[in-house]
């Protein structure tokens, strides 16, 4: 019934949460309720309804998720949105017709979690508040997820993603050390903060769930995931050092401040070799491959704290030697010496890799919006199961009569007439 | 009994999971084994003891965890390791000593679950294999962590976090576009892929956990979070945009290639602030800040598609006003305007921030091994309940003997003997 990792989705695979393998899929039996948008949320419940859980994600009708509509698109639909909205079963409401907040409360009567990422206070103004849902569902697990959190002087700010990252410390450390460059710190390329947020919202959400498990008559937990929170956890040793001894953590562009060599290095294509030879071991293997056997006894490369000192000088070396070579044969001559060194990859170098296909990590889909893509695979990878992708992201209320039919026992009359009057 | 948000830790306060409330924490009860070094599975389990599980690292005897002696240190220690280990009890165990594995195995039987970080197939090869494992504790659930994941060709090959980024399609983002730079693109300037493989992990495993409680009968999950997957798991719509459409996603530097203006531009003191005015209205208002009220009115930026198009003369426009002004003032006359900036933080900008402060993510603790030092909160949140820093990263071996009484009842004179043989 489910699409295989080489995957065909026809239309009528969109849907039936009888097609998760029960025993195959930790969240088998699972129902989240999204009321989402952009990327934090929707990412959060993806990776909840990745494992096998039932995700509805309600929208606003016709138009949707304005993720439907962001990067590249074919036929009229984003190609992001394919993932994005992949494995949920997707309703077109309208909060501001009079009978969506019932309607709402509903479906939360029929969920284990509900997932939300509107600004602080909004869903309370909307009468769905934390305790008027869990009026109708006393043991109702709630991630709600912002830009800087549910309290304090900040929450109502509006959250950007990128200025979320840079709350977070990480946009002042994706730079060239001063003095090394006049260009901005570098944005990640990707909307990290979001993605980081979503997948701490998903962790809180199982936990909330393993709890009400293990101890039913706990209060609910109700999770409060906030995009800077999320990145400056994220900053491994530098507020201890800040705190315990004054240091401030600078950018280090291509290099790690502590080793060396380890950095990104030009090939004569252009293009960028990262290699890692920092111990005294691995450099003495790359100055051989350099045809520079002589380094290791220049006192300023003799070990690592020489070599971080003079690192300046070694990396102008490297970088020449990088420069007379293909990315390949640097790639051929590295990997032979078992140098740990790599092309920094493209999304096409990602989609060819060996190791990624293998695990059934690049996936053919056959979407019935936009027709072949490639879709990612599932993370966390569950040893010796399909972990199939079920269907890719649906259109706008794909699955409007059949979870109101299923799930609220909603006549096709009464839908009808909701939709008439704009509420579907 | 707990560190509280201000937090005191005295030296008798390193222990006890009696000490975690048990509504508040999610995971009390839960107890995980870690094997683990370096980033990623330390970090897993330290999001499963800051949210209330027993984590119990098993690490080499007097030197531990190389982490401990990562980055600046004080009185010895990493400070880094006062984060990386809290919450944990820490044994010092030789693994090569002939009583390591059964005490292994009698620690398994008292767990949950397990985590980690070897390179595949090195604790099968200790006779720790997930069936061993499992032979003493059916229903434990495994998270392996590695580089590239525990099958496919590139198994075997060495986890480098900074590899493993740039095989996840990340590194080559984190770069101005071609032609405008001839430095290389910038590492992220954390172990952001080992932290990410962590964060999978801790949602894998309590996954698995749950699974567990819902069908004790369902094949006990083992997890395989590989670094690059996780990475490459983090590029929105790069995948499904190359396969659908050929695109190769492009480094954008500091902006975000579909919207401006939005990048990082200098201020006169030289720090970096973050401007986020891509709508119409945002740049309506950051044009009358700039006191430039006609820009809306010119035809290169009338609107987003024609802003993008003039990128480069926009931000030239923007730099050239925010040279003449200090970050703080920018930063004063962004926010009374409504619009979206901050300046890049540094880690003191976050330690001092009004809105991490109030939510108690930056955190004052006195660590016995290195004194007074600042801790990031617990991510993710949970609502009105204390989430406690129930003590900070503990020297090698400072629980070997308490874990050994309680959970394997070892009477002293074992512990003693053993330890005169170099198991503990």
């Amino acid at each position: 019934m489910s699409a295989d990792a080489a995957g065909q989705i026809d239309q009528d695979m969109y849907s039936r949460p009888g097609i998760v393998d029960s025993d195959a899929d930790l969240l088998a039996g699972i129902r989240v309720l999204e009321i989402g948008h952009f990327v934090a949320a929707p990412f959060c419940s993806r990776l909840l309804a990745d494992l096998g859980a039932d995700v509805i994600k309600i929208e606003p009708p016709i138009k949707g998720d304005p993720v439907r509509q962001w990067g590249a698109g074919k036929d009229g639909h984003s190609v992001w949105w394919s993932v994005h909205g992949r494995n949920k079963r997707c309703i077109g409401l309208n909060l501001k017709h009079p009978a969506a907040r019932q309607i709402v409360l509903d479906l939360v009567r029929e969920c284990d979690a509900l997932v939300e990422n509107f600004r602080p206070g909004h869903l309370a103004r909307l009468g769905l508040d934390d305790e008027t849902l869990r009026s109708v569902r006393p043991d109702l697990v709630i991630a709600h997820i912002s830009g800087y959190g549910q309290d304090g002087p900040q929450r109502d700010r509006a959250a950007f993603g990128v200025i979320g990252e840079a709350v977070g410390g990480l946009r002042y450390l994706t730079n060239h050390p001063a003095g090394e460059t006049d260009q901005p710190p570098v944005r990640v390329g990707v909307s990290i903060g979001d993605s980081i947020a979503g997948l701490y919202a998903a962790f809180g959400v199982v936990s909330g769930l393993l709890k009400r498990a293990a101890a039913p008559r706990a209060r609910p937990a109700s999770l409060d995931i906030a995009l800077a929170d999320s990145v400056f956890s994220m900053l491994e040793g530098a507020l201890p050092e800040y705190g315990a001894l004054g240091i401030v953590r600078q950018p280090s562009g291509g290099r790690i401040p502590t080793a060396a060599p380890t950095n990104a290095y030009q090939a004569a294509d252009g293009s960028w070799m990262i290699v890692a030879a920092n111990s005294d071991a691995l450099f003495r293997k790359l100055c051989g491959v350099m045809g520079r056997r002589e380094l290791p006894q220049d006192a300023r490369f003799a070990d690592n704290p020489a070599r971080v000192a003079h690192v300046v000088e070694l990396d102008a070396i490297i970088s020449a030697w990088t420069a007379t070579l293909e990315a390949s044969d640097l790639e051929t001559l590295l990997a032979a010496a078992d140098i740990p060194a790599t092309r920094a990859y493209t999304i096409e170098d990602c989609a060819r890799d060996e190791q990624f296909l293998f695990r059934g990590m690049v996936r053919d889909i056959d979407d019935p919006l936009i027709g072949p893509v490639l879709h990612p695979g599932i993370v966390p990878r569950v040893m010796g199961r399909e972990q199939a992708i079920r269907w890719a992201g649906p259109d706008v209320g794909h699955h409007t009569d059949e979870v109101l039919t299923e799930l609220l026992g909603m006549a096709p009359a009464d839908i009808a007439q909701l939709r008439g009057e704009g509420a579907f």
